[in-house]
Parts: structure tokens; sequence; C-alpha cells
């Protein structure tokens, strides 16, 4: 095991790591840009180095100041966290170069399943369904037309580097689609500095239902089953639960199944998700891979007992997973609200600056992952999301019931919060159902 | 089920008892002392009375006044806490004479079993092993003395109205056992306007092993299983954990029916824990019952996932259990650490004062019992507990890391607290193997 890593992240997931290590008895280096300096992280880990200004490029994206901080440090390893450098196979590499072990996949799978068309073949291979659409790259406007035309109007074009929602666009009929396509390509090179899109069939009130992943360097793939995230609000996923409410015993191995197939078929070790799309029909298509922790981990924590962060360092060191799927049994349901700082009544503009008091929720089944104490200062220049509320109880209703209490009981002042979002979502009828699909919350906010 | 409550109490348990509330839609009085004005308690209910100055008689222990509390709010019930009035058969029958169903268990009941010479009889009767001692009380010196060389020395002289520790003393002769039944009777009859007093054999390093019960109106009695609270000082639990560690299934069985016979037989209804001592050979003898919810309830709750507090609220409004003893499997390994404002350095002196910095642990399996935020000014007029850690994993190795973990994340100042005791608790060897009895504590600090 490592004596000591080092971890290239901030806010709520670099405590949620610092918190894993020590419990695995490893000594943690935090890194921090100056806008961070009195951040919780920071106060927690064993050692911390600034490694720059406030701006991301210049700190937590900086990858030889990273690399220097755990070279000066000795840490053996570094855990990327999400965002930042967490899916850069560049970085991945350098760790490599440097002796330094890279909490997460090899860069070969990050490449492999990163790649939406290199993802999307290895896909049909392995059987996991796919959305009808183009074999690969599309190179011209032309060629654009004429699969559109095969599969059918409306057709998605996407980014083969994306994420995040970044160079997509929807096309009901050549013109929007030959508009869409200079968009979506300028878009990508712009955002990933790779043109490349491809065409897929447009499913519409399509639910969002991804599978975590949990793989070790010894060929061992195991499923900590899924999570329904259809509650987003411009690709953004607002709340998160496990496991998706409609799926009955069969629909949920099939996808958990595929998911996982997939995955073992690319090599994967360490923590991933598989991202589908499914219809009403409860027809569900690959979507993309993400390779590493994501935000709303702590759901599939909570019901099935397994430490994903913990087994990511483990894992890392070249430990066995130590289970197997049989001894994955899920209990209960669980559901994160993600808190932003932003106001939910005023178009979601951010809301930076200085929290003067903070009484944070707790009782049975509550959760709270976050950086956050009273006299923290919001700074400006990262993500908004400032909480994870996560409650687990028996069922679904129950859940809901916890964590409208503990809503209720959050006092974060003077900061603008998406908690009075949540608030009403929680009492909304068609979440109440889980009657939703990827643009539910959008018509509802529509409709205000 | 009751539409409004008022809850007799402060701090957590206050904040702890509106969240079930909530959770079953119920609305919330608190009453509160003009010490406790800013309290979290008062900020989380619907609706807040203050009751009167600090000192407790004048407030938290003042009957009428919390009556006219609860007459003026229309509340319909009342619950009491731990402390204060919980235990008072004369609170609760002034509750049932204004027509306010009190949350907790008959008065009669109460009186049954707070009197630890009805409640010895009654144990004899069921069965339920007792330590050799007199038969009920003791009235005069001289049969003292007789009674103590029958059973032989050393023998502890108890109030029947007893509790805490107070009204008790050893004695080792028959000179000191005349001088502490005199001590004995004194203290007895100041603290509890009762000075009646038995003998019972002294049990040498003995652990201190307890029983959650929990029944209903309907005569269904199951227990939660047991904790074990040996980690005491002064007779005040620091310490406490589910299940405990040195019963197996078949002494663990032995223990739990016996304490749900004793509960069954007196017709008890509500939470409820029968404390036992349990000797080197795991013979384990009635101490006596609580006839309330107890600080260390949330270890039972974390074991067997059942909400003690909401389920007293719905059992006082007249509902079934809604679970039998089969329903209950107890699940993995949880431990309480009591944080005090103490500074256990300096002879365990109260510090109250401003909580200029407060930061409180989080993460999987943290569960933090608090009325305490960074601003909260904790008076003197009160109990020194200001936080209740609450760990839980699957086993009692893993509870410790993360218990351990948390402590090291916590962080309060300026005030003292019991923090760095429980940090060398948690890694003393004793401890670690559960090689402990009811005076190790205070044995091991001696040595200091």
């Amino acid at each position: 095991m490592f004596s000591r890593i080092l971890i290239a992240n901030r806010g709520e997931i670099a405590v949620r790591i610092i918190r894993a290590a020590q419990e695995l008895g490893i000594e943690t280096v935090a890194v921090y840009s100056e806008a961070d300096k009195d951040s919780k992280h920071v106060r927690m880990a064993d050692q911390a180095i600034c490694i720059g200004p406030p701006a991301p490029n210049e700190s937590y994206l900086n990858i030889s100041r990273i690399i220097a901080a755990a070279e000066v440090t000795g840490a053996q390893a570094i855990h990327p966290g999400y965002g930042f450098l967490a899916e850069n196979a560049h970085f991945a590499d350098v760790c490599r170069e440097c002796n330094i072990e890279f909490i997460g996949p090899s860069a070969e799978a990050m490449r492999l399943l990163g790649d939406k068309v290199e993802c999307k073949k290895l896909a049909i291979k392995q059987r996991v369904p796919t959305s009808p659409g183009s074999k690969g790259a599309v190179e011209s406007e032309d060629k654009a037309v004429t699969i559109a035309n095969e599969i059918g109007y409306p057709v998605m074009i996407k980014a083969a580097a994306g994420g995040g929602g970044r160079g997509m666009r929807l096309a009901h009929d050549d013109n929007s689609l030959r508009q869409g396509m200079r968009a979506a390509i300028a878009e990508a090179e712009n955002a990933f500095g790779n043109g490349t899109v491809y065409l897929e069939k447009f499913i519409d009130r399509a639910r969002h239902v991804e599978v975590q992943i949990i793989g070790d360097k010894h060929g061992n793939v195991v499923h900590l089953y899924e999570r329904d995230c259809s509650m987003q609000r411009r690709k953004q996923k607002l709340i998160e639960e496990a496991p998706c409410p409609v799926l009955d015993k069969t629909e949920r191995d099939k996808i958990c199944k595929a998911a996982a197939r997939l995955c073992k078929a690319a090599g994967y070790y360490s923590a991933g998700t598989v991202e589908f799309l499914m219809d009403s029909n409860k027809q569900f298509y690959l979507m993309e891979v993400n390779t590493r922790v994501q935000v709303e981990h702590p759901v599939s924590e909570a019901i099935t007992g397994v430490d994903i962060v913990k087994t990511q360092i483990r894992i890392a060191a070249g430990e066995e997973l130590g289970f197997e799927q049989k001894d994955i049994k899920p209990n209960g349901h669980a559901i994160e609200l993600r808190i932003n700082a932003e106001d939910a009544r005023n178009n979601f503009i951010p809301c930076a600056g200085l929290v003067d008091f903070f009484d944070p929720p707790g009782g049975i089944g509550i959760r709270l992952d976050t950086h956050v104490i009273t006299g923290y200062r919001i700074p400006p220049n990262y993500d908004s999301m400032i909480a994870k509320l996560i409650g687990h109880a028996k069922t679904r209703d129950e859940v809901i019931i916890l964590l409208r209490r503990a809503l209720r009981e959050f006092e974060i002042a003077p900061i603008k919060t998406t908690i009075p979002l949540h608030e009403d979502l929680l009492t909304d009828e068609g979440f109440l159902t889980s009657n939703v699909d990827i643009n539910y919350v959008e018509r509802l906010l529509e409709i205000e």
C-alpha cells in the first residue's frame, strides 16, 4: 500500500479522498490554488502545497506543477478526483513516466473509452446496445445528410471527444443538420482540440441511467448497480438516485451486466461509469463511459456498502477487489441532491462570496459531503457545487421524506443556493412518481 | 397521529426529536430557557416558547410552565427526551390529567421499574438474574450488617430511587458499611427525596451491558439488541457500542430475552433500557431499568435500522410497533463517542463559552448529533455534552479506524473538549481488545 498520496483536486471531492486515504492509514498531500488557501482540504491534509493562482489552467490543470508537488513531497500516487485532470490520458502518461501511480484506469483504457467513436465500436462488438447512427466519425455535411435520412430525424450531432453537453447539436431536418454540423465541429475544436463528430438517432423523452463499475488490475470487474440521473438542467445533473426507480430485476440485470461486459472488454480497472439513455420502452443505448469517480458515487456507496474511493486507492496499489459480483447486495434507496451556490430564481447565476452562517443537516441516513463551513469564502473561479446532500433509507418514499426534512434544516446565508429548487422538486408529482426524462426539469422551469 | 408535539428538552436530544417529528409530518413546539434562545432546537421548531431563566428548576424542570406552553400552542403530546423530566412519573401523571400524551411509558411502569426494590422483585419473579443482596429495602444498620455477612463483602449500598451513581457506597467491612449507610441515606434523601436503600453484592471488574427495549400499547415488546457501555468515568458513560464485543450468539440471546421478558411483565411500552452488570464469567445481573430514550440510542439505531425516536412517537399515538423480533437483524458494528465540553487534561472541568470555530466530521458511516455550530455559545448551566459522534461500519475494527479519522477531522475552538481523550482511548490496547470493565478508564487516567 502507498504511504503517501497527492490529491490533485479541491472542494468536497478532495475532502472525500483525504477521508478515504486517512482510513487506509495513508498520508495525504493537498495541492491548492491561491483562491483555496483556507479551504478544508488544505486543513485536513498532512501537507499542502500551493500550485499557483486561482485560474484552473495555472493550478489544478497545471500538470508540471502538480507533478513537481508530488515529487518534492515523495507522494507515490495521485488521485485526480473528477473534473480537472481526471480524464486526461496525457496526465496519466506523465504520471507513469514519473513513476507516480495514477489512481484511475490505465491511460489506454481512458483513451479507448474516452473516444466515443472507438467506444461505440467496442460496444457493438460486445453486444452492448448503441443508438442507430453513423459508424464512426462523419467527415462531411453531405455524408451526414445521407446517414440522417437513413436512420430518420431527429438526430443528434455529437463530438467524439465531447462531454458535459459540449459539441452537441440536435437536428430535425437537412437544413438544421448542416448548420448544426458546423456549430458542433467549431465548438468541439474549441473545447477539446478535436473537431471529430458523429451522428446518433435522437431518443425522445429519454431517461439517463448509468452503471457504476469497479475493477482491479487482475481482471476482476464488478458492477455496483445503476443510478438514475434523469433530473438534469442543461445536461448538468441535479438529483441522482440508486437504484433506478423504474427498472425491475430483469431489466436491472441486463443493463448492469452490459456495462460490466464493456468495461471488462476494455481491460478497465478502478472506478468508472457507463452512461446510457433509456427510452420509454426501457430500451437502453450506450451514451458514453466516464473513466473516473463521479460526483454521484455516494448513492451507490449507500446502497452497496462499498467505499468506492478507498477501493480505487487499494486497486491502484495493486490489491485485488476482494469481493465478487454475488457479494454485492443492494440495500434500500439513496438520493443525492447537488447543492450549488446559484440563484435558481435568477437564471441560476453563480453566487460566490462569504458564507457567514452555515448550519448543516444531520441525523439518521444523512450524509453531507462538503468543504464549506461558517466563515468560508466561495471563490468565483470554480464549479458552483458546494455540497452534496445524500439520503439513504429503506424505500424511495422514505428517502424523499428524509431529504425534505434535511433541506428544511439546512441553512446557508447569505449565499443563494439551489436548496429552494430542491425543496420544490422533492414535492413535484413527476419526480415523486419518477415520471421524468432528461428534459423534465427544464420543461418544469419554463412553466414557472 | 399527532399534528403537533412539544419537546421538553434542549441540546442535541431536542434537535434529534424535532428531526423525527418532522419526518413524521408533525409540527414541533420547542421550549427554551433564556440561556438557550439562540440554540438550534429553537431555530428548527415551528414554534418556540421561552419558559424561564437558565436554572433548570425555573425552566426545563418547571412542570407548570411546560404544561402551559403545551396548552397555549395546542400541542397534543410532549416528548421529554432524557434527563430533566424524562423519568418523572409525576410529570407523566400531570400530562395525563391535562389530556396531553406523554411520549414515554405509562406512569405506572415508570414507578414500578424506577423503584429499584420493586423492580428487583419483579426481576426475580421473571427469572431475570439479580445480584445477591437484601430482599428489598434495608431498614437499619444492624440489619445491613447481618445481610452483608450473609452474602459476603464487598457489598454495594444503593438508593432505591437512585441513578447516575448518586446514593451509592461501596463497603468492604462492617465499619465501612455502617458509615456508608448513613452517607447513602443522606445523599438519597437530598437528591431524590427518598432515603430508602438496599444492599447488593459488589461485582468486581464488571462490564456494563444494557439492552434496548421498544414496546407498544398493544402488548408487543421487542429488544433491539444490547450495548456495551463499560467505558465510563465516574459512572458517566464515555463510549458506547453495539453489539457488546465479548458476547456470542447464545449469551446475547439470553441477556436480550431476559430484558424483554422483564419489560413485558411490567406492561412496558415506548423505549426503555435494561441495564446489567456482567462479571468476568459473563454472568449478568440486573442493575436498573431506564424508562426513557437514552443518550446512546443511536448505536442501536445504526445496527438495527430502527428509528427509536420516531417509533416512540408512533407508539405514543397508539400505533403498533409494526415489526416483530424476527424482523430485527443486527448489521455491523456501531460506536458512539460522547464529546463533552470539558478539559480532560485538567480534571475534566467544564468549559462553557463561545465556539468560534466548528468544523464537524462527515463521510460514509459518520453521524454527528449536535446542536453546536460556529458562533454558538455553550451555556454554563447544563450538562457538558455538546455532541455525539457515532460511527457505523461492518466490523468493530473498521468503526474504530473510521472514528479515529473523524476525530482527527473534528475541530472545535477555543473550547476544550474530550476529543483528545477519545483519540487516546481509540488507540488504547485495552479498548481495542475490549478487555475492559466499568472502572477501566479511571484506572487508565490514574496511571497517566
